[in-house]
C-alpha cells in the first residue's frame, strides 16, 4: 500500500511545484530572459556578448522543452491538454524553438520563431489569458460589420482601379493596390494628396472620396457603439437580474410569511368554529 | 381537384428552392465571382483570359436575370415584390448589367454598374440586410447634429474664402474650395501646413483653426455620446421594462393571492357571524 | 368694447402669422438665400450678378430688420425679449448687417457680419435651438477637465521652449509659439517631423513627446468616459427613478387595498366581539 | 488655564485663516504669476523686466516656502501631514525651487523644476485634486490592457529590426528605433511612407502594417469599451443598488405593517377565544 501511495504523493509533489507561485515566477522571468535576448540581438553587440546570447538562447531554449515535458508528465488528462488551445501554442513555440540557427537560410525564420516566445508571457500569466479569451469572444461580434466594411472598401477599390488607375498607377494599378490606398484615405494618411492628383483628371473625384471617409467612418462609429452595447446589456443584464431576483426574493419571503400568518390566522377562526 | 393542386405543388416546390440554402449559397457563391470577375478586370490579363473573364460576366448577368425572374414569379403578392427596396435594388443592379459592354464609351458605365453587383451580396445576406436597415435607423438621428455641422463649416468655409484667398486660391478659391479645405482641416491632414501658410499673412490666424477643431470637435463628441446614449436607453428601456414588469407581476400574483385568502377569511368571519 | 376688442384681436393675428408655419417657413428660406448669396460672392461674378446679388442683400438685410421689429412689437413682455439670448443674438446679427458695404475699409467686417447670418437659422429652426442649448449645457461639466489639460500643455510649453528654442525657432520660440506646436502633436500632425528634428539635439526627447501623447490621450480619454458616463447616469436615473415610482406605486396601491381589507376584517371581528 | 486656551483659540484663528477662501485665493493667484513669469521667461524681454522677473521670481519662492511652513505649522498631525502625497509633492517643489538660478549649469534644472510649481495648481483646486484622484484610480485598471500592448509591440517591433534594419536603418535599426517608429504607425503619422519604403524590398510587407494596425485598434477599442463599462458598472451598481434598497424599504416597511396589523388581529381572535 505504501509502495502504492509513494508514486501519487510524488506526482503530487511535482503538481504542487507546477502551480507554485515561484516555479511561474522562474517560468515568466525566462520569457522576459528570453524576451530581452531578442531584443539585444538586434543590436550591433560585441562577439562574446553575441556568443554568450548564444548559449543563453539555447539554455532558454532547454529550459522550455523541459517545462513544457514537466507540464505535460503532470498533466492528468493527457488528451485533454494536447486539446488545449493554450498548450497547444505553447508546445508550437517550443518545436519552433528547437530549429538549429546555423544554417544561414533557416537563421531568420528560426529567429522570427524565437520572437514569438514572447507570446508566451500571455499563456503563463492569467490574466492575460483571460484578457485575449475576452477579445477573441469581441471577434464575431464584429464578423458581419467587417464583412459589410469589405464590401465597402472593394467597391470603392473596384471602382477606384477602374477610374483613377491611369492617374496614378503606383496608388491604383489594380484592386489590390487601390484597396491599400483606400486603407491609407481612411486612416486619414496623407489622402488629401491622394485626393488632389485625381482631382486635376477627375474635378469631381472629391465626391469619391467624401463618400468613401463619411460611409466607413459612419458603419465604424455604429460598430463601435453596437459593441459597446451588447458587452453593456450582456453585463448589465446578468447583474441587474441577479440583483432583481435578490430583491423580489425578500418581498416574496415577506409575502409568505403573511400568506402563512393569514393561513394559521383561518385555521385558528375556523377551528373556533369547530370547537363550538 | 387534382389538376388544380398541381400547378400550387409545382408553385410550392419552387418556392422551397426559393429559400433553400442550397439555392441561397448558390447565389452568394455567384455573387462572389462576380467580385472575383470585376476585381480580376483591373490587372492586366492575358488576352484568353479576358476573353474567358467576358463570357463569364455574360453567364452572371444571365444567372442574375434569371434568378430575379425566378424571384418575382415565386412571389405571391407582385406589388409588394415590386416596392420593397432590395427587390428593387436587385432589379436595377441587374438591368444595369444588361448594358452592352462593346460601346467604348457605355463600357465605363457598364463596368460601374456591374461593381454594384458586389452589393447583391448585402440584399441576399439576412445579417447584411438586418445590419443594414439598423444604420439607415441610425441616419435620421444624426440629421440635425449633420446641419449644425455644416452650419459651422459653410461659416468658415465662407469667412476663410474671404480672407485666405488671396493667400491661397487653390486652398481658399470660393465657397466650396474652401469647404473642401476645411474638411481636411477637419480630419487633421497636413492641417499645419494650411495654418502655417496663412499665418504668414494673418499672424492670428490660428485662432481660425483652433476654434474650428474645438468646435467640430466637440460637436462631433456630442454627437456620438447622443448616439450612445439614444440607443442605448432605447434598448436598456425596451429590456427593463418587460423585466420588471415580469417582477412587478410576481409580487402582484401573490398579493392577489393575500387578497384572496382575506377574502375567504373574511367570508368566514362573517359568515359564523350570519350561522349565529 | 368693440374698439378694445379689434387692436387685441389684431395683435393675435400677428402673433398667429409669427408663429404660422408659412412665416417661419419664409425666414428659413431667406436664411438660405442669404447663405447663398454669401457663398456666391467669393466666386467671381459678372458684374451685373453682382449688382443683382448687392441688390438682394440689401433686400435680405430689410427683411430682417422687418421681422425682429415684428416679432419684438408682437411680443408682449417686451423685457423678456431683449433678454432672451437668441433674441439678442438676432437683433445684433440685424444690426451688424445694416453697415454699409461701400466704405473700401468696412467692407470685409460688413461682410462678415453677414456671414453671422448663417447662424440665424439655429435661432429659426426649433430642433437646432434645443441642440445648441443642451451643447451648452455640455460645456461647463468639461470646465476641470479643460482647465486639467491646459495645465498640462501649459509645463510642457514652457519645458519645450526652454530646452527646445534653440533647434527651432519656429516651432519653439516662446511659450505661446510651444503652446500651438504641442497642439499640433496632440493632433498627430507631422508629430515626428517635430520630435526626429529635436532627437537630433537631445536623443532622449521621444520621452518628452511621448509622455505629452500619452498624458493627454489618456486625460482626454477619461474625459470622454466621464462625459459618456455624467450625461447617461442623469438621463437613466431620471427615466429608471419614474418608472420605478410608477411600479412601487402599483405594489404599494395593492398593499394598501391589503391593509384596508385587513382593517375591515379587524373591525368585523372586534365588531362582533362588541356586539356580543 | 486662561494661558492654555489662548495658543488654542491663536491656532484655531491661523486655521480659520488656512481654510479661508481668500487665503486659498492668494495662493491660487500666485500660482498663476507664478506660470505667467515662467512664461514670459522664454520670450526676448527687456533687461529691466528680467531682473523684475527675477525679484518676483524670488519673492514667489518664498511666499510658497512661508505658505508650506505656515500649514505644517497649521497641521495638527504633523506625521499625516508629511504622508499625504500632495503635502510631500508641494514640499518637494518648494525645496526644488530653493535652488539659486546664478550657477549657469545648474539654472536649466532651475528653471525647469519653477516649470513645475504650476502643477501646485492641482493641488490647491479641490476639484482638480479630486480630478486627479480619480484619474490615478484609473490607471490599475488600464494595467493589464498595457502590458498586452507592449507585448504586440515589442513582437512586432523585434520582427521589424530582423527584417527591415538593412533597409531604413534610421526606422528599424535596433528594437527601441523600432518600437518609436511603430508608435508613429500606430498614431498613423506618415505610416504609408514608412510602409512603401519596406514594400520595395518585401512587397508582403503591407501584411506586417495592416495586421499590426488591426491588432493594435482592437485592442485598444475593446480597452477603451472595457473601461467604459467598468466605470459605467460600478456608478450605476451604487446607485442603483441605493435606489432599489430605498424602494424595497418602502415596499418592506408597508408589508410589515401588515404583518403587525394580522398579528393584532390574531391576538384580538384567540384573545377572545381565551375570554370566553
Amino acid at each position: 500500500m505504501s509502495s502504492e501511495l509513494n508514486p501519487t504523493s510524488g506526482f503530487e509533489q511535482l503538481r504542487r511545484i507546477e502551480s507554485s507561485k515561484l516555479f511561474q515566477g522562474a517560468v515568466i522571468a525566462i520569457i522576459i530572459m528570453s524576451a530581452l535576448t531578442i531584443g539585444a540581438k538586434t543590436y550591433d553587440v560585441a562577439p562574446w556578448l553575441e556568443q554568450s546570447l548564444s548559449v543563453l538562447d539555447t539554455g532558454i531554449t532547454l529550459f522550455f522543452l523541459l517545462e513544457i515535458l514537466f507540464r505535460f508528465g503532470v498533466c492528468n488528462d493527457k488528451k485533454r491538454f494536447l486539446f488545449d488551445g493554450w498548450n497547444l501554442f505553447d508546445t508550437l513555440v517550443v518545436i519552433g524553438s528547437l530549429i538549429p540557427l546555423d544554417n544561414s537560410e533557416a537563421v531568420l525564420l528560426g529567429r522570427l520563431l524565437r520572437v514569438f516566445r514572447v507570446l508566451r508571457l500571455v499563456s503563463v500569466v492569467p490574466e492575460l489569458r483571460f484578457l485575449i479569451n475576452s477579445l477573441l469572444k469581441a471577434i464575431p461580434r464584429m464578423g458581419y460589420i467587417a464583412l459589410l466594411m469589405f464590401i465597402i472598401f472593394y467597391i470603392y477599390a473596384a471602382m477606384g482601379s477602374m477610374f483613377f488607375a491611369k492617374v496614378n498607377e503606383d496608388l491604383w494599378g489594380d484592386v489590390a493596390i487601390a484597396l491599400l490606398t483606400l486603407f491609407r484615405v481612411a486612416t486619414f494618411e496623407d489622402w488629401t494628396d491622394v485626393m488632389y492628383e485625381t482631382m486635376e483628371f477627375y474635378p469631381l473625384s472629391w465626391v469619391y472620396y467624401l463618400t468613401f471617409i463619411f460611409l466607413t467612418a459612419f458603419v465604424f462609429l455604429n460598430m463601435m457603439i453596437g459593441a459597446i452595447l451588447e458587452v453593456m446589456s450582456e453585463e448589465q443584464n446578468a447583474e441587474q437580474a441577479q440583483k432583481a431576483h435578490d430583491e423580489r426574493d425578500d418581498i416574496a419571503r415577506q409575502l409568505q410569511a403573511v400568506q402563512e400568518q393569514l393561513k394559521e390566522l383561518t385555521k385558528q377562526v375556523s377551528g373556533k368554529s369547530g370547537e363550538r
